[in-house]
């Protein structure tokens, strides 16, 4: 087991939400080490969120708690999950789709629900809407610092239960190369698509070859580039 | 004690300001843990600096030391202050209204006053402008590591010799219910009020009903809301 | 040596790049602990990086290293450099001018080109453009860690070699001071000039005294201010 919480939410860091999250774990214990993912999520953007976890955990050593808060449904019936991944991470969210690119691309081995009477910051039952605080800091650090092991956050269910986001896969047809964009750097001009090296290689095309793009959004061509 | 110390101020991120007094901290003690409350204190708003403070405090652990650095007055001859909460933790900052929310509601044991000749980073003499990293950073990371105690920082002060920022308690009369905006959270597009649930419930308010609702800037009436 | 990695990009916090150097440091070492300096440089702005390094570097212990990495060569065969400072420290970074104010101002010791193909984070040969998490994090953690010395990242270059921005030097001249605004203060408003105090006095200019102020722009007088 790490000793390592990383926190991603869509809170940003202008107020003390992080900062709370971040002192709820060193109450549990002081010798987790808390770390960030990002706090700058789009507000409820969980396809982001399920990008970013895709893109960053397998970076961390093994036995890492990572704890993902966008959490459009905070305060409504949906669940609390941590799952263990197939890379030996640990990721505690809602569930809501945050784990659609994990699942996908690289497999979870096991997932349980966490029981949110039981396993939450005592004293802090009044609290309906920062969960990221009272249940996801709180157990993300219990698990980090070995205060409990996966098994003791819930019972296990089944992946097939979970929320899934809609991914479209990678394709090559008649040297037409169909893909999604993940997501925008905005800072540095580019995209980010899923489309991988290997099937550009497979469909002919090298470097400095010109090619012609069409997007689409939501179904309507929205931009043609040649 | 705690070996916690949490930093707050307006610096933003964008420069070297913060990571300076993270730096002088790990000067005075490897063994202190260095974390933030947050750096996007709108510049000299003293107000959500004393706010944020309320918020985030209590969830960490006791004896851990807040440094709150929003200071339009410093160079000038305004104290430098040092607190211990009724919740155990210690607070160094300006003594400029930053401690404003945490007195009223959570209460204040003692304040000291800083020698800022005597306590301050050895050589910063001639730095007129930069007290985050000279004055509070260092003595805070001193009083965190266990260099110094709460009382070698300075002498004793009344709690009414500081300076306060005005505060509207909220109340219910005859059905209405009065109170403070006390910040907003734009980025979910919430406001913050000080009006506790059981006002709401006093009134025979429950969750549902439609009230009207008029805010009130600098004593105009300024919006309306039926 | 210190124990502390302490990184600098123009990557910003909004998405997994800066936790992904973070979990590869950890993943060199559970001893070594990461900070920041800033991951708001301009993108692509290498003045500001080596301004901010100035700024910064002397307030930590000495043994820290330092990570900058402002790279729009990356994928080029610009080199990756690592320096011992005058004053103790280490920084590891893009051979682009990210020293110039270190050296200028402060002096170093020794710089080592590293070896791009043996120190590099196992596997990470195919990516090209990640070097701030497959070069510089990974070796900055192994010196942080102490599991390599200085001298084991590569071998000596002369410091005459390196890339370096153009700095002018401020002076004064029958009164007049002339010197370089090096970075814009925009949160709080101020200009940052090279002009020291010690020119100021040379001149007899004293506090409350009117200065006329002239402004060039690559080499137009843009702004006169009296």
């Amino acid at each position: 087991m790490g000793k390592y919480l990383v926190l991603q939410t869509d809170f940003g860091l202008g107020d003390g939400a992080v900062s709370a999250m971040y002192g709820v774990a060193h109450m549990v214990s002081d010798e987790v080490v808390v770390e960030d993912l990002t706090h700058d999520i789009p507000p409820y953007d969980i396809w982001v969120a399920s990008y970013r976890l895709l893109q960053t955990v397998k970076y961390w050593p093994k036995g890492t708690v990572f704890v993902s808060v966008v959490d459009p449904g905070v305060g409504s019936d949906r669940r609390s999950i941590v799952c263990e991944t197939e890379s030996g991470h640990y990721i505690l969210t809602p569930d809501n789709g945050s784990l659609t690119h994990i699942r996908h691309y690289q497999g979870i081995r096991e997932v349980r629900a966490i029981d949110e009477v039981v396993s939450r910051l005592p004293h802090s039952e009044e609290s309906h809407t920062f969960h990221g605080r009272d249940i996801y800091a709180y157990n993300g650090a219990r698990l980090a610092s070995g205060e409990i092991n996966f098994s003791e956050l819930g019972d296990v269910v089944s992946q097939d239960s979970l929320t899934y986001l809609d991914l479209i896969d990678a394709k090559e047809e008649n040297g037409i190369l169909t893909g999604s964009i993940d997501v925008l750097d905005i800072r540095f001009g580019s995209l980010w698509s899923n489309i991988p090296l290997a099937l550009f290689k497979q469909a002919g095309i090298v470097h400095g070859d010109s090619i012609q793009v069409t997007i689409f959004h939501q179904g309507k061509k929205s931009i043609k580039i040649s």
